[in-house]
């Protein structure tokens, strides 16, 4: 038996231990997707203490902050509200997550907070409701005194090459220009581009929010469909002059309805009028603006992300109490396949078709997106077209598997440009850690079955290429 | 190498043999959902032969009961009907059951068969044509002598604490009150309430039901949909007077088409004049009888099971033949998760949503069934929404690890209310052992593995809530 | 550690290993789909290289012949057209092509790769840059000049005893008479019936291939619904008279609109003039084409074969350029179980639903398949309704051993007919023994386990139905 994530955690091989040991663990990292704050890296925030850090609480604007995957958890068990989102005293709500944790075998969760529990704090015992209290004592001093564990300090440790924000186009990006600035902090901190209430033309808001976009962009009110199209194409430059490497769009399902300029320059208008726009109008609308994006990406080699299969905000009531990203969404069933194909295709008629990475919040579409995919490489940039790291409710142990075998079986492993965190909090970078035992794992089983040749300079640049420098290449980095 | 189905089955380490044989074989289950006759309890009923037991036949009214797992794999071994169904000598037929066996490795039936001869007849050779015969002499004596063998004598032996049959809203459950006031007889057999005859308003002879259920509620004839109401609210609290503990809802999908009270009482009163029903107007019928269900099992604090996702007699002219439930129904690929999410939020929104488990016979939902759960775990009932055991065509080895896998990696496996058999036969509580085999196989993996602290205590209280306490709680029983 | 590929490949219990090297390894096999040319056969062609064999390159008539498998993982590997199917010298296209495989850990290529290499042309190094150039050496040498590589070298040396080409109702099948009369030529190569041309009546050139079958059908222009039929009847006898036992549909999903004759035939003769088909005329006309076709197939005992939920073409600008079947295909997400099962229930009740085997070419489908093939086994023909062995983008170690988990846990694995290369090339007979040793391991794997009887005749004479002797029967050969 082994003992509970130890050193070797999910090695079970002589070869994955000396693949992780050997090749993956001292790796630097580029976290190329995640929603942590410039600001904070800026400031080198400090926590008060691990419920901050875990559980968060309400922002002053009376917005929630914090990490909904551990949110769910405490409901699943039963804990009120009080203590998930509410008001209890800090302590108390710690102790009643490591009661959830405590049900939670093969959760992910388990595993993720005894990492980061290892990984920065030092603290190596189980976490449960026995060793709450001595977890809380170590690592909230540690937390409010060790160098380490200030914002930079995590992320220092993390060996954190690259981070990719998540900003809105009309953001001003203030403090990556800032970090731009500052010698002292080497980590390249590089915003996304994530114009989602550009194209959210149905949802509420959309007008407001073009008044936003238009005045980052510094133009006159946005009156046209050749309007809007100006205004992203100023901010993506401006983007891509901030080091920007990629888009993202998160999206229920990938539409693709293609329409005439005129019909939906015509949509556009209305919409900006606050007229009701019907669920085919905002698709013309929608597909128009990501074949402009794509192309614009092409130009500028930025890579598309696309996050979709996700249906938010399922539970009416609590997203009234509680507002959005609060642990009430869930997986959708969409079968957008083809349009996803189509949307590829058009771009790439014309020699447009970005590097793509794909993500489907559904994991039965993986193997799907891996033949997808195989339809649009290019030969010309090594995986072109990805298929994205397991995401959100597939990031498991299992999902991480079968997304990797999924791409192992229908593409090349070898290409992937590998994890992300996807994360708001600066301690997931433990998840890293986690995919790459993962990854050193299942290479080691193949290894060791007989299914790939014992060669190991070629397994260690295997691993290497996976772990970052893959990333480094896609991207456009500098190892 | 292991030898067949010994006490060690499916029990491959040191832990998962430690947490059978200590915390989960010695627990008393319950079996909360199940479809065997109350009748035959009472009447303590006796079976002639083996046959009888597993392959049934025909009952007086010309319909057909038996194992229609067991039809399926005879005909899919080329067997003739004569033996499937028909009046071939029980022996014979027997005998031909046992070839279609030796066909099916890695089919739950090798196992189920095999597990029933172990844990009530003491045979423990493999079921095979050659040893068919000793099998059947042995089994036929004990079935017709063996005080354990009778159906109070199988259900004692197999430690049932409760049983959930499934009864139709208009049963009077005389039986249910003759066992209630048997002192002889311990386990408790609660009705569960199924009214699928009342919302199946597009199947024939909905009107001549309607009238049942009027006579079973003693009002006049149902003319309104407030007068359905208003009848089933009445059955329903009979069925709680009676220790109902859970509803159940078979459904090919489920649907969610919110329409006015005024509109949907049209929809009924034509229906009562035998109009034609489009599928449309259907799904708002069935959509208000489902929110009005689901508010009324609250009150009552009955769970509301949804199984879904079975498209039912397939084979249009065996249907005619058999009739239902033989043998020709199959996995349906419905995309409903939404519906279900928007069904779950409207009950919410008045804090009126009851206790749910959800179960689909296609098992590629359950990833999405698990993130739904989780945006209705409201932090009072711990696992108040529950993803069900592995059902039907999923309730496989393979499919119960997945169950339980999926229910792990995005909700608490701790908090599972556990296993039942849906079965029609006494033999059936043989699944409540190979359920429990699994489940201590997956947590010994997992805790070898160093995935899972070695916590002797907690992992005993994991099995045991799962296999038992669990269960007694959510259905509010007493342990 | 197991030597990579080495003789117990893939065999990893000492059961598995007995039941490959006893009683798999040395059948013959039935190859009863696959796509390689009977005049290849009839005239023995021999190769010129491996890059012929491997990659292909341009006919005379511009098209590409080859294998997209492998054109697909170049282009992933940002490996251009030049090489992929263009004009390079072969050993520069042979070595990038290894370039490719050494980033494709997890990808059967590699193993299929290295299966062709050890079993025809005994070089047993594992096939990577470093040893391309010995591996291009000793193969094109045998190529060229050892007798057992020619074509029918190849197909002695396999012990293929019958081989199902796929072939066009209009073809003459000149090859499959001249190969049935060559006494020095012990292999069955039969045709197989493929409609596609004749059933995709909203596709390009319908009306011209309409002409085609009528003059192969020896009749006068095609003018009704009646008239198609008549040809198809024709054609069918007369394949069915050199030996065929299999016909093929490749479908993107499988259509069910059954319509009045009268009405079809008016859609048909529109469609003879040119006039636009709508999808759902379309869909009219290929369920009556279904309906009649497997009436004559169960006429004839053809077994049906439905290959679906393929989206072909994903990539427009290669598909201009390259034409079809150059590698842009992708799998499709389909619904259409039900209608499958309409199609199959509207044959049977009649008594014409004919043997037929199911495949999806996504994996998602295969559970409910099998539910769905267990709905019309008739009692009559062992196995009648087949889930097919896992195909293309499914063909992959997890894939198969899906497909067959499947199978087993919701039928009956016994009955099996098992696997097929649906190949263009000679040399993928290596995926039989692929397909023995994985079904070998996973057997083994289970009777070590405890859960399936260590019977050594029962499991031999298993291991043998399927790898061989179901497919005698099931195609009324003769073994």
């Amino acid at each position: 038996m082994r003992a509970f994530m130890d050193k070797d955690f999910l090695l079970d091989t002589g070869t994955a231990r000396e693949l992780f040991h050997g090749s993956a663990e001292g790796l630097p990292l580029i976290d190329y997707h995640c929603h942590i704050s410039p600001r904070e890296i800026y400031e080198d925030r400090r926590f008060e203490d691990l419920t901050q850090v875990w559980l968060g609480g309400r922002n002053p604007d009376g917005s929630y902050f914090g990490d909904h995957y551990k949110w769910r958890l405490m409901r699943a068990a039963g804990i009120g509200e009080d203590y998930v989102t509410g008001d209890r005293p800090p302590y108390e709500r710690f102790l009643k997550f490591t009661e959830a944790l405590q049900k939670a075998p093969g959760n992910p969760m388990l595993h993720w907070c005894n990492l980061e529990l290892r990984q920065f704090f030092g603290f190596d015992k189980p976490l449960t409701p026995a060793t709450a209290e001595e977890a809380w004592r170590v690592c909230c001093e540690k937390l409010r005194n060790d160098p380490g564990l200030s914002v930079r300090g995590i992320i220092k440790k993390a060996k954190v090459a690259m981070i990719g924000t998540t900003d809105d186009p009309a953001d001003s990006l203030e403090w990556h220009d800032r970090l731009a600035a500052d010698p002292g902090f080497k980590t390249k901190v590089y915003p996304s581009f994530r114009p989602d209430k550009a194209i959210n033309i149905q949802k509420e808001g959309f007008s407001e929010y073009m008044a936003k976009l238009a005045e980052s962009a510094q133009t006159a009110r946005l009156e046209s469909l050749d309007d809007v199209k100006d205004a992203l194409r100023a901010r993506l430059d401006f983007f891509a002059s901030r080091g920007c490497r990629a888009s993202d769009h998160a999206l229920e399902y990938v539409p693709f309805r293609p329409a005439a300029d005129s019909e939906v320059d015509a949509i556009f208008r209305r919409a900006m009028k606050g007229e009701k726009i019907s669920a085919e109008e905002a698709e013309k609308y929608q597909t128009a603006l990501l074949l402009f994006l794509g192309r614009e990406y092409s130009r500028l080699r930025i890579v598309m992300q696309l996050h979709y299969s996700c249906y938010r905000n399922a539970n009416a009531r609590m997203f009234r109490l509680l507002g959005p990203d609060t642990g009430y969404d869930m997986i959708a069933q969409t079968s957008c396949g083809a349009r996803i194909a189509c949307l590829l295709s058009a771009l790439d008629e014309s020699g447009e078709c970005p590097k793509t990475i794909l993500y489907s919040l559904n994991g039965v579409d993986n193997a799907m997106l891996v033949s997808l995919a195989g339809c649009f490489q290019d030969g010309l940039i090594p995986g072109k077209i990805q298929l994205g790291s397991a995401w959100w409710f597939m990031d498991t142990k299992r999902g991480m598997e079968d997304q990797l075998m999924c791409l192992a079986e229908g593409g090349l492993l070898g290409n992937f440009v590998g994890m992300l965190t996807d994360s708001r909090s600066f301690l997931s970078y433990a998840r890293h850690d986690y995919f790459r035992r993962i990854l050193c794992g299942l290479i080691g089983r193949w290894v060791e079955n007989g299914e790939l040749p014992c060669d190991t300079a070629a397994l260690d640049s295997l691993v290497r290429d996976i772990c970052y420098y893959n990333a480094v290449d896609y991207f456009d980095l500098e190892a």
